[in-house]
């Protein structure tokens, strides 16, 4: 190697390191993502699609965006579901009486007036829900899975999540009033966790609540002992017609190629319990405060990078659908797709789907963030507000946050302001900051994702 | 030492050591306690003074003796306060929305019909209540002090549930129209912790209910943004007529000294949320279980052992109040008495309070526990339900399991079956079963407290 080449790529990494100290620096010492996550947590609360409080998110935000100095902010609307939750209790009556916190699942119908009351029906899984037969006819149908820690285990929540989602159609196929699923959590504290459950047309719809696990076991037992096992639920929730919603947008213009993107995204709805801190809050305030760090240093990279804070992750996706389709002519020039949505607890690094030679981008790129702990990289990642972009083949990059207490408050009246830490916060922030940078800058837009075409 | 004391004096020991791994053996082995447990809060469930549950309880726990084999079973009847709980809600109303999950306080007056809106005022304790003077009228006034883990933390529970107890007479003085308490708990999943107020004679009794840590924190960060926080607060709670009640009794006769007493107790009744697992189903099934195994393996001591099953520790300790004064004229008799009220944890060991030496003579006995990890014996111990006999010089004696998660699920809808390890009440069994056995067996009674008569 000659003296000149060699001083030239100790230069650009010198300049690379410089870059890097100085979004982390400003990351650590600079940041105000704790005072927007408290904001939006304690001032506005949680906000469900459809809600006065995410109308307010949006507005707040959008607000937001213009006072960090952004160029152009904007909002672009989306009609969304509006479901709301009503009054619901349900109790077990036989063999004996036992109180039942639930929380209907999103997208639930009521129960009629006056609620239902039958015996319960106890299955693993839907072999065991087929098995059953006739026996599960005007029964209640409880899917009875324990969730486990950690996302490859095979009882973690990927795989599991379909019973919460297709388990209520599956139960009504066979004849079943109403459905109950087992909390899909990892803590013990009597907590149920709600979420989105997706009826198959053509399928009567029945009530669907999720109970705890405490409260699963509990008739388990009774019903394993032998025991008819009674219960009474009455659920209010019901689907208003749609409502007016938006995604909040705001650009730092690239500096080179400014028609090259590099999304950065999170979502600004939660489910209508608890406030939305770890769901997804904490990606919200991580998104916001990339924005304006990057802005306020003017760390100004090559390609535009887009902050979108999506609407109605938690039940429909009609953000993220509305982004990909709306923005449709610029996919081929969007480079790179980041989420943040896996609450706020300290950074471990990225998941990355993109094309040959992608992973090691990221690799390569995330090494600088080996002083915080946010440099491992996965083979596999995205969100799922971004995951529409994927059809037409970009990148795909997932910012982790370490997950080990993430599904404890995930979805519960428990998911709150408290529970994140001011510093990890802000050390998601300069995993953030600096991907997206580097992203934006690197000579060479990252492998895209191949597209299969099914014509 | 001459050979024949010394085969004597090894000979005791091997006696002492082979009763020992009998009843260790036995309880490890042979142990039912589980079942018992499981029975008690499945099947029957909460039980607060004055329910029905607490009725079911007090026969299936008697018929539960009857069948084990012990000579006399008995109850004695003792009226108990009927409270019960009704419906109850309560939400931030301003700055902003916040739905509050709350419980009442046992004891705690309802609201006017309608509810009571008011705006708070957050302390940290009796003293900054004071100095808030008028302040406080008209107000709903909130103390947030944050609880610690640990006994001997001066923000343990020991120190804190006084601002439970008096807190409500302490705001209704300066003119207070609630009183709303952080909950006495150590966990962080959004849980309100119930538990017994006591209103002052001649002070007007306001409605007083817990909130969370997190809803404490929530209003506590309002308040000092500055921002007016209003509640709106709804108890339906009220005091019913006195209750008929009992306390379940059973002996093993003691085959020397049947005369002279040692009682093992655990309280029947338990707070109407979660199915009292921890508190103190634990305690019933460790005592119940000892008194059956030490009979099924003919394991008589000198004295006898009388179980207590009492009724009503947790709103108004009128079981432990009734025993000792139904039988005063016994206490003379009575060489000591051994209570377990911390739940289902490993055990550790036990708490003493006696007269001189009786700390050595429990450590001497509790040797043999090693094995299982319960031979620490701290200089300070008893129980609610057996603090009556105190002023009659009874030696006092908390059997202890560990209380590391105790107060996490204390007095809430957490408090389940499930907490419990079945193996760790064996060995709670264990220690129990040794040290009755051993205090019943022992040459000479437990040294008694030093009353000081204050006439």
């Amino acid at each position: 190697m000659c003296a000149a080449l060699s001083f030239a790529v100790a230069s650009e990494q010198n300049d690379t390191h410089d870059v890097a100290a100085r979004i982390v620096g400003a990351a650590l010492v600079d940041s105000r993502a704790h005072d927007k996550l408290a904001w939006l947590t304690d001032r506005i609360g949680n906000r469900l699609a459809g809600s006065e409080a995410l109308t307010r998110a949006i507005a707040w935000s959008a607000e937001q965006f213009e006072r960090d100095g952004l160029e152009r902010v904007w909002t672009d609307e989306v009609m969304v579901p509006h479901w709301v939750r009503g009054r619901e209790r349900a109790r077990v009556v036989a063999p004996v009486e036992h109180r039942l916190p639930i929380l209907a699942l999103g997208g639930s119908v009521g129960t009629p007036e006056g609620g239902i009351t039958a015996e319960v029906v106890v299955v693993d899984g839907f072999e065991s829900l087929e098995v059953l037969g006739e026996a599960a006819r005007g029964r209640i149908v409880l899917f009875n899975r324990k969730m486990e820690r950690g996302f490859t285990s095979e009882n973690g929540y990927g795989s599991l999540s379909k019973f919460r989602s297709a388990g209520p159609s599956a139960a009504a196929k066979q004849g079943a009033v109403a459905m109950l699923i087992r909390s899909l959590g990892t803590a013990d504290y009597r907590l149920p966790h709600t979420g989105a459950l997706r009826y198959e047309d053509g399928v009567e719809k029945i009530p669907s609540a999720a109970v705890t696990a405490e409260d699963a076991m509990l008739i388990a037992r009774l019903a394993e002992a032998g025991e008819t096992v009674r219960i009474e639920l009455e659920l209010g929730s019901k689907t208003l017609p749609d409502a007016r919603s938006a995604n909040v947008l705001a650009e730092l213009r690239g500096r080179e190629r400014p028609d090259e993107v590099v999304v950065i995204g999170a979502h600004l709805d939660s489910w209508d319990v608890g406030t939305g801190a770890h769901d997804d809050g904490a990606g919200c305030a991580i998104v916001m405060e990339t924005m304006r760090l990057l802005k306020k240093h003017d760390l100004i990279p090559r390609r535009t990078i887009r902050a979108v804070l999506f609407t109605n992750e938690e039940n429909g996706l009609r953000g993220g659908r509305d982004y990909a389709e709306r923005y449709a002519d610029e996919m081929p020039r969007h480079v790179a797709a980041i989420e943040s949505d896996l609450g706020g607890g300290a950074p471990i690094g990225f998941g990355v789907t993109a094309g040959e030679g992608g992973v090691e981008i990221v690799r390569e790129i995330a090494k600088h963030l080996s002083v915080i702990g946010a440099d491992q990289v996965f083979p596999r990642g995205g969100g799922a507000d971004i995951s529409r972009m994927k059809e037409y083949g970009v990148p795909q990059i997932a910012q982790l946050p370490d997950p080990a207490l993430y599904f404890d408050y995930h979805h519960t009246e428990a998911d709150t302001l408290d529970k994140i830490d001011r510093h990890d916060l802000d050390r998601n922030v300069a995993a953030m900051a600096l991907m997206a940078y580097m992203l934006a800058e690197w000579d060479e837009p990252l492998p895209r994702i191949e597209v299969v075409d099914d014509d």
